[in-house]
């Protein structure tokens, strides 16, 4: 199938599936996740990954557990749930989709029924989540795509498509919608050191839709921008703070700052449910930091001496002056963001 | 031996012996080069590289094919050598040392010397250019110190150090004499993609120098600027343009860029012999372009899906006002760079 129509998860029937992105381009695995801590498991090592899939993962983790405890007595089944929930939102800590997904299960679970409704409840809650991320990204291509009209080129980061999500894309759905709707251009992607999910997801995805394509080295950015050769970048977000900062994919930040120095603009696109009200600024944002391995190792194999140290941020963090507009189901969103997010914040969110 | 001690290239008596830095840090493999063929291909598989380090493999080039020839009667010798320097120049188009390589040699061979002596005065020369050449770095070094005075930490990219060199190493040096000098620190070191010379060189050789430091991807510079982690950054340089234009490896610019916004001071180290006055500016500079395969494989092994395109350009140029400083061994160069580089050019060279 068209990869505008894959998602990478799937409900069986009694579990979850989902198309494990460690292996991915070299191999189609999918890998059946059948309670919370597992759930948490693939999150966590990123078999599942990009923040809107993370947000329906978690979902149907919270789903699997209520399952798992729907035949215990109410106390019983709310102290599972709630260890599912700890579990599930300790899984990584800087997607807000994560936490966000735990609360709209957890004020499932406030309405008072009995477990097997409970448990009801919040398969239903995920199936709809799962339903909403794919027509919200539909929403969201459609709103970004009318910003590339004419353009001739475009640069994108890591793999905000399907594969991110529960299908059809953030940043690479306003790429993929703008293709559609007759747009012709080349896009360069860049690979997204240490994971390569630019390498190794959006090159499968972008060759499946067979969009003219070239990969780099996340560093030949801003080359590429002095050469004249990208009339816009497209990323996606993990969390948007409420005055507009980005957090986004390490790598993100640098190709703001040149898009900046030679007038390129940077678009970022992503669902209202990434914009968070209670991060008031990047600053406040946690940062995830990774094992020191997934950058002195590749693929199992050491490329650096033993021994050697590393850093390694999953994310960085964007400022509001460097965002030319944030694209939401919505519609677009510009500065000031301090004014203009607020009145995206999604009713179902904000309350 | 320490690795401020280390050269990556010997004259074994009759022939040069080159470290393989595509099989470092795993192995020290060391390879015989016999003919100025051999010494072309070593170039242009990055067997030897670092811009410095390939002037001098140049240099021994010439002399190989010289003593190759010593026996053959005046014309065919040179013919021979003509051969030589198109095989020799051809190898990798950006840096200038390598062209200035060749021209030493050739204005040797003007002298009109019968072949036996030229093969005597180019293998004099090449010997010649090795020594001054660590001479050469030990001045930046000692220089350059004096630019890191309280630092407390400090970026550097790609690998600048005694494997860039005939030894000792260029912005490496600098870094390695402001230790030595009792400044103390800790180093970021980018990976470098494609090749990872900074994962697999700059680490090898600052763990031998027992200099604290940790390895970054390529893309987390600037969020690590952003947190105020970086004082100075120091790089090496492939050809500095007659205006100040910074051609080095690619990631450079970004780093420039990133470093402008945070107001980190962003300094070049690099012998004279970098400086081309033939350049007029970093536009007028032919950017290596290398194979695709180099980024979408690594180690052999594919990283991309099959048939994935990719622009993989070996060079960036950082404009000569992001720029703080450029260290020679001659002294510390500063703003106009138009005006003060001409000061700066080596005598030998300007002839």
């Amino acid at each position: 199938m068209p990869p505008s129509e894959l998602s990478p998860l799937e409900w069986r029937g009694d579990c979850l599936r989902l198309l494990d992105q460690t292996r991915l381009p070299h191999a189609e695995v999918w890998r059946d996740v059948r309670a919370a801590d597992e759930a948490a498991a693939a999150i966590r090592e990123m078999r599942v990954r990009g923040a809107p899939a993370i947000g329906v993962t978690t979902a149907y983790g919270m789903a699997l557990a209520a399952r798992g405890a729907a035949a215990l007595p109410a106390p019983v089944f709310a102290a599972a749930m709630q260890r599912a929930a700890e579990t599930l939102g300790a899984a990584r800590p800087t997607a807000v989709n994560l936490r966000w997904a735990i609360e709209r299960a957890t004020a499932e679970l406030a309405h008072g029924r009995a477990p097997r409704e409970a448990a009801e409840a919040l398969l239903d809650l995920a199936h709809r989540l799962r339903e909403e991320d794919v027509a919200t990204n539909r929403a969201i291509g459609a709103n970004g795509a009318a910003l590339l009209a004419g353009v001739s080129s475009l640069l994108t980061h890591c793999n905000t498509g399907s594969l991110a999500t529960a299908g059809f894309g953030t940043a690479l759905g306003v790429v993929r919608a703008a293709w559609r709707a007759g747009e012709r251009f080349e896009v360069f992607f860049t690979e997204t050191r240490p994971w390569l999910q630019g390498a190794r997801l959006t090159a499968w995805e972008l060759a499946r839709d067979e969009i003219p394509a070239r990969l780099i080295v996340d560093s030949a950015a801003a080359l590429l921008m002095q050469r004249g050769a990208v009339d816009a970048i497209v990323v996606g977000a993990d969390r948007i703070a409420a005055n507009g900062d980005v957090v986004n994919k390490i790598g993100s930040y640098a190709l703001a700052i040149a898009a900046e120095r030679h007038g390129v603009p940077f678009y970022v696109a992503a669902p209202v449910s990434t914009i968070d009200p209670r991060s008031p600024n990047g600053a406040s944002v946690v940062i995830e930091e990774r094992p020191e391995e997934e950058v002195t190792r590749l693929a199992c194999a050491p490329i650096a001496p033993e021994g050697t140290a590393a850093w390694n941020p999953a994310f960085d963090i964007t400022p509001a002056d460097l965002v030319t507009a944030i694209v939401t189901e919505q519609g677009i969103v510009h500065a000031p963001y301090a004014e203009s997010l607020p009145h995206a914040a999604e009713p179902a969110y904000a309350r």
